[in-house]
């Protein structure tokens, strides 16, 4: 049974992103619940460790395996299932550890955006007091690195993924757009003109890398420099913010 | 003359909020500038010594005043002389102050999020380097004081300023809106219907008031609440998220 669950944002690839509340957080807790394979991302399990270790806790570090998800069942199903399965897994891996006291989590970027934790943690019976310590976002990570303000003045801002971007286009209305979840380079899909792209990959990482300008003239490139920056390194993750020029 | 400029974020009212990166920048920087007078919230100016102080950092610290917006330009005319104005404040306070080496600015909650630092820094001339450190958004600090994802699954984010949702009503499409800069309350101009609201005010401080509910149960509550903590504080910053249920 976990009373109190605290997961903290540990934003998008360097420990230096990580917050005062943050690493205060991983040295209160008396347990820290550690992803152990199934993410397929090795440096990431790294970055974890690295940033517990420049902590300074004396936490109980309990491992746990992320189940696998069941090609059998329909989307929505599959996803609630494997979130349930999470969550009997966490439980497992403490009752195992016999651990008591605050459990923490590390949430990659910050826990609200585009990140399950939070909705699995809601599965969990009885309900655990959850706390959610805020982390830099792979968006802030990206506007820092370009320099550049997420807003047009006073403007709105509408963040989305590659799928919903392929699926509806522009959104309507919009000047700034942000898209995450993207595997396929979706801005592919727009129409080029008057648009432009900050694009990052590996934001806060030492393998950072960045481009921007109009879409019409370096669509292509950030298609091939992703291609082979996924290739030299084995995964990517991408973050763009496009806007109305 | 200004060769490296560092805006750096601090979060939205808790010295906690800022990065491992914030505190080092402040550390490595040769001068700050503090805004001395004009901003009229004096707890904020409070919070920057507090932030500075427990950086430790042996930076020289270098005032100075805010300008007077001229009221007799019209509004575009009127913003972009007082960021020129601005530009000339921070230029004039370090060369009476005599200052080299990189100058660092603490920057309310992220640099690139409704905030005009940024804007300000391209009107230096000559252009400085500028680095953006991030840090946590009212956005982040609303969502994680409520504990709740900032989008449905794998939905959109629409966020957007109370003028706009006034003169615009619902964002088309839009499942999740976020509002700040909103004096007004401005979710009283929506058909409550189906719309729930988290609202947060003082995000991040002691003084942190937090409400939420189905938007035709609470807006009335809200609308008080906003009152009376405003005139019990003399002043008030709220952000609140709104999503179709
Ligand atoms: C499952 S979401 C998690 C987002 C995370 N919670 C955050 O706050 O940024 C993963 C997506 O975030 C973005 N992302 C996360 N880390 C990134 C990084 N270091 N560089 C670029 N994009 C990143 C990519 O768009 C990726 O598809
Ligand atoms: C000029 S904008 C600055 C935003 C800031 N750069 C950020 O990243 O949050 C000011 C608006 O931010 C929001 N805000 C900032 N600090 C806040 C706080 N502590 N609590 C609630 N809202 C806050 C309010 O909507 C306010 O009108």
């Amino acid at each position: 049974m976990i009373e109190d669950l605290w997961l903290i944002g540990i934003g998008t690839g360097s420990p230096a992103h990580v917050t005062g509340e943050g690493m205060q957080a991983l040295r209160d807790a008396s347990t820290i619940l550690l992803p152990q394979k199934g993410e397929g991302k090795d440096d990431l399990a790294q970055m974890r460790l690295r940033i517990i270790a420049a902590s300074g806790t004396a936490a109980h570090i309990v491992p746990f395996d992320y189940p696998v998800r069941d090609p059998d069942l329909p989307y929505q199903a599959r996803v609630g299932a494997w979130h349930d399965q999470i969550a009997g897994r966490w439980q497992a891996a403490l009752s195992r550890a016999g651990s008591t006291g605050p459990v923490a989590l590390l949430v990659w970027g910050d826990p609200s955006l585009y990140d399950s934790t939070i909705r699995i943690a809601e599965r969990l019976a009885p309900s655990p007091k959850v706390r959610v310590v805020p982390g830099i976002t792979a968006i802030q990570a990206l506007t820092a690195a370009h320099a550049i303000p997420l807003n047009s003045v006073n403007g709105p801002v509408h963040i989305t993924t590659g799928r919903r971007l392929r699926n509806h286009g522009w959104p309507e209305g919009a000047d700034t757009v942000v898209v995450m979840l993207d595997g396929e380079c979706s801005f592919r899909w727009l129409d080029p003109n008057g648009i432009y792209i900050w694009w990052g990959a590996f934001l806060g990482m030492p393998e950072q890398v960045l481009h921007r300008g109009l879409l019409s003239d370096v669509a292509d490139s950030i298609f091939e420099l992703r291609g082979g920056s996924r290739d030299n390194h084995g995964w990517i993750m991408d973050t763009y913010l496009l806007r109305k020029v």
